[in-house]
C-alpha cells in the first residue's frame, strides 16, 4: 500500500471559520506532496475550529516542509505537531489486570488468604484443576528473542516488544486469551528450549515468535517434545495457513483446480519451508522450492520437495510464492502469463502487485494483504479451549479452510479484525482436536 | 481470627415475608453452632424474598448438618449451596488486556503494522526507550517453584498458582503495577536462576515468591547479581520490612525504646533470616537467634547475630519473634511478663495472641494481622517508578517506616487495601533511592 513506508504525524491547527479556508489548508498540504488522513473536530469556537489533521510525508525534510507550508498559510494557526503512534505506545499496549476489584476485607478473603488455600489444595491434589481455577485456562506466551522481526531482522528482545504486545493486544481484542510477550535475554537454541520449558506450566499454550531460521525449527520441535501444551512458530505455521487460505480463494476466484497447478516456492526460511510443507499435505504433491542456502534446500528435499532455482520456478510454475526479503527480486520480464504471484516480503515485496499485474499475472499480492493476524489469534483459542497437547497439520489445515471460507465473495481473505473470523477459525481448530481426539477435557471458554 | 480454619459457602434461601421468619432461620444455623458472615437480598418477590446467606462452618460434615437443619425449617426452601470462593476462582483472577480496543484499521494501523515500526527502531537505536513506550515499565515477574507456600508448604508451581495470582491482583488493584507469575518447571537453582535471569528483559523488576530457604538466599543473590532490575525475594525482605513497622508502632504504643531492648528471632529460615538481618541494620546491635539447623544458626552469625536458643530467648528476651512453622512451640509458660511476642508462622501460630496476652505478654500478634500485601506492592512501585537497578536495606527501612507512620493511632498496621498507604511506601522508597542517586532516569509513572 502506498502509506506502508509513510511517516504519520498529527497537526492540531486553528482555523477561522469561513467557508474555504480548510479546503485552502488541504492545498497547502497536497501541493507540498503529502497524503492527509483521518480529520478529526476537537474544539468548535465562536469564529474558530481546531482540528487533528492526520498527514503522511516520506521522511522527516518532507514533514518540514509541510509544516513550513501550514505555517505560511495565513488563515490557519498551527497549534502543535504530534505523533501519535508514539504518543499510543507510551506505558506500553498491555496491562495484566485483576478480574476483581479487591476494595474490602471480604473479597480479599476469598481472592487471597484465607480462601485461596482450598484452591491451591485442591490442585495439588488434582493438577488438571489448575484449568479450572487459575488462569493458566486462558494463558498463552509469545516469546521472541527479537532475532527476525518482520521487516526489522536482528533487532533484539527489548525493541521486539512493541510488536510482540501489538500481537497480545490482538489476541485479547480478537479472541479474549491473555497473551504475555516473554523477552528472552539469549540467542543460544538450547539455553531458549531450557528457559521456555523451565516457564511452561504458567501457559496454556506458546507461540514462538520472530525467531530467526534455521535455529526456529530445532527450537519449536524440541520446546515441543518437552512440553504437554501446544507450541507453535507462527512465522512458520501462521503464515503457512494464511498464505493457503488465500490460495484456496485465489483458486476460487480464478476457477482453477489448484490441486493441479504447479506450485514453486521462493526463499525456504520460516515461511517458505513452513508453507511449502503444509502446501504439499494439502495438495499430496511435491511442490518446487529454491534458496541460495544449500541447507535450506535440503529441509525441503527431506520434506518431500524438489529442489529448483528462481528462473526455472518462473518460466514452470503458475503459482509462485516468494518470502525471500529480498525487495525487487522478481523482474517484469521474469513474469509469465496468468501467474499468480504472492511476493510475501515485508515491508517491501519481491514484486509490487500492480507491477506484477501490468506484467500478464492473473493475480498477484503482497505481505500487506496475506497478514498473519489473520490466523494466530483463532489457532491458538481452539487450540487452547480444546485443551491439546500439540497443534497439528490437520488442525492447521482447518484453519486455512475457515479463514478461506469466512472471505466475502470477491475477496481473497477476510477482514482480519472481525471477530467472528477467528471464532470460526477457533471452532474449526477445536473440532479437529475432537475428531482426532486429542482433546484431554471437555471444550471451555470461547464455546461455553 | 476464629474464622481462619472455617470453610466458606453460600446458602441461596428463599423466606416467606412474614416477621419472624428469617430470625428463625437464622437461629436454627446458630443452634448448629455456625457463624452466619455476609447476607445478600438477591431477589424481592410478592411474598417471598430470596437471600444468599454465607455461613462458616468447621468441616464438610458440620455443614452437612446445618443444610439439613435448614432444609428441616419449614418457612424456607433451601434453593442452593454454593462455595463462592471456588466460583471466584474460576478462569483464574488476572488477565492480560489491551490497552486498546482495535476494532479498526487505523488502530490497527497505529498498534501493529505499520507504526509498531518506528517505535522498534526508536528502542533499538535506545534501549532505555523500552521503559517509555512498553509495557516492560509496568511488568514485575512474580516467580515461584511452589517450593514454600505459606501455610501449605512443597506443593509445586501449579497448586502456587491461586496464590500468586493473588499477588497479582493486588499489585494491580493497590499500585497499578502489571504483575506476571512464573511459574518454575525446575527447583533446581541453577536452572532457576538462569531462567530467571534468560526472561529478565521483559519485566522492571522481579518479585521471588514461596521459593525454600535455604535455595532462597542463593537464588536471591545471584539472579540480582545478573540483572539490572531488582530482585526480592517477598518472603524475606517483604516480612522483614513489614514486622519492622509493627515493631515500631508497638514501641511506639507502649512507650518503650525499641533500640534498647533485647530481640529474639526463633526460626531462621527466610523470613526469620532477613528479619534479623534487618533489625539489626536498624537498631544497630545483634538480635538473638535459635534454629534447630545449625547451618541456619551459622548464617545468622555470619550476619552478626547471636546464637541462642528457644528457652534463653524467651526468658531473656523483651521481644520474640517466632517464625518457625511450628504450630504451638511457645508454650503459656515460657512466656515473660509484658514480652512482645510475634507468633508469625501461618496458618497456626506458635502460639495464639489470646493465650500469650492471658500469659502476661504486653503485646502479642500473628501473621494474620502481620501480612506482606502491607510491603510488596509499595516496595516494588517505588523501585519500578524509581528504575532502580536494586532494592537497598535503606529502602526497605523507609519503606518500614511509612507503613508504621501510615497506621492510625492505637493501631499497629495500617488497612492493607488502602491505595494510599502503598503509594506513600513507594514514595519513600523513591525517595531514598534519589538520595542514594540509584534512579537510572526520571520518576515516571506514580508519580505523573
Amino acid at each position: 500500500m502506498w502509506w506502508e513506508d509513510k511517516l504519520v504525524r498529527t497537526l492540531r491547527c486553528r482555523l477561522l471559520q469561513k467557508p474555504g479556508i480548510f479546503g485552502g489548508l488541504l492545498s497547502v498540504i497536497g501541493a507540498e506532496q503529502a497524503y492527509v488522513g483521518e480529520i478529526k473536530i476537537i474544539h468548535m469556537g465562536t469564529n474558530y475550529m481546531d482540528r487533528d489533521i492526520t498527514i503522511f510525508v516520506d521522511d522527516e525534510a518532507h514533514l518540514e516542509r509541510v509544516i513550513k507550508a501550514v505555517k505560511a498559510y495565513p488563515r490557519a494557526e498551527l497549534l502543535e505537531v504530534r505523533d501519535e503512534v508514539l504518543e499510543m505506545h507510551q506505558g506500553g499496549k498491555i496491562a495484566v489486570r485483576s478480574r476483581y476489584e479487591i476494595n474490602n476485607i471480604s473479597v480479599l478473603r476469598k481472592v487471597y488468604t484465607p480462601g485461596v488455600a482450598e484452591v491451591s489444595l485442591l490442585i495439588k491434589n488434582n493438577p488438571a484443576m489448575v484449568r479450572r481455577y487459575t488462569a493458566v485456562r486462558h494463558l498463552v506466551a509469545i516469546v521472541t528473542d527479537g532475532s527476525a522481526v518482520l521487516g526489522l531482522g536482528d533487532v533484539g528482545p527489548l525493541a521486539a516488544m512493541p510488536v510482540m504486545e501489538g500481537k497480545a493486544s490482538l489476541m485479547e481484542t480478537l479472541t479474549g486469551l491473555s497473551a504475555m510477550p516473554i523477552l528472552l535475554n539469549t540467542k543460544d537454541p538450547d539455553r531458549i528450549i531450557e528457559t521456555v520449558v523451565n516457564i511452561a506450566p504458567t501457559f496454556s499454550a506458546i507461540q514462538l515468535e520472530d525467531i530467526s531460521a534455521p535455529r526456529c525449527f530445532y527450537i519449536e520441535e524440541q520446546v515441543q517434545s518437552k512440553v504437554d501444551i501446544p507450541v507453535m512458530h507462527d512465522d512458520q505455521h501462521g503464515t503457512a495457513c494464511v498464505v493457503t487460505a488465500a490460495l484456496m480463494n485465489i483458486f476460487r476466484e480464478t476457477g482453477q483446480d489448484l490441486k493441479k497447478s504447479c506450485i514453486g516456492v521462493i526463499g525456504l526460511g520460516a515461511a517458505g519451508l513452513a508453507l511449502s510443507r503444509m502446501l504439499m499435505f494439502f495438495l499430496d504433491k511435491p511442490v518446487k522450492g529454491a534458496d541460495i542456502n544449500p541447507e535450506a534446500s535440503a529441509r525441503l528435499q527431506q520434506a518431500g520437495g524438489l529442489v529448483s532455482d528462481l528462473k526455472e520456478i518462473m518460466a514452470s510454475c503458475q503459482v509462485v510464492i516468494a518470502t525471500t526479503g529480498v525487495p525487487g527480486l522478481i523482474k517484469k520480464d521474469m513474469v509469465r502469463q496468468d501467474q499468480i504471484i504472492l511476493a510475501l516480503s515485508n515491508p517491501n515485496p519481491e514484486i509490487e502487485p500492480e507491477e506484477a499485474m501490468a506484467a500478464g499475472a492473473a493475480y498477484a499480492a503482497d505481505g500487506k494483504v496475506i497478514n498473519n493476524v489473520l490466523g494466530f489469534p483463532g489457532i491458538f483459542r481452539g487450540a487452547v479451549d480444546a485443551n491439546v497437547p500439540r497443534i497439528t497439520r490437520e488442525m492447521l489445515l482447518a484453519a486455512a479452510r475457515a479463514i478461506a471460507d469466512y472471505a466475502p465473495p470477491g475477496e481473497i481473505v477476510p477482514n482480519a479484525l472481525d471477530r467472528g473470523l477467528h471464532r470460526s477459525v477457533a471452532r474449526a481448530v477445536a473440532r479437529v482436536a475432537m475428531e482426532q481426539k486429542l482433546n484431554r477435557d471437555d471444550l471451555t471458554g470461547y464455546f461455553d
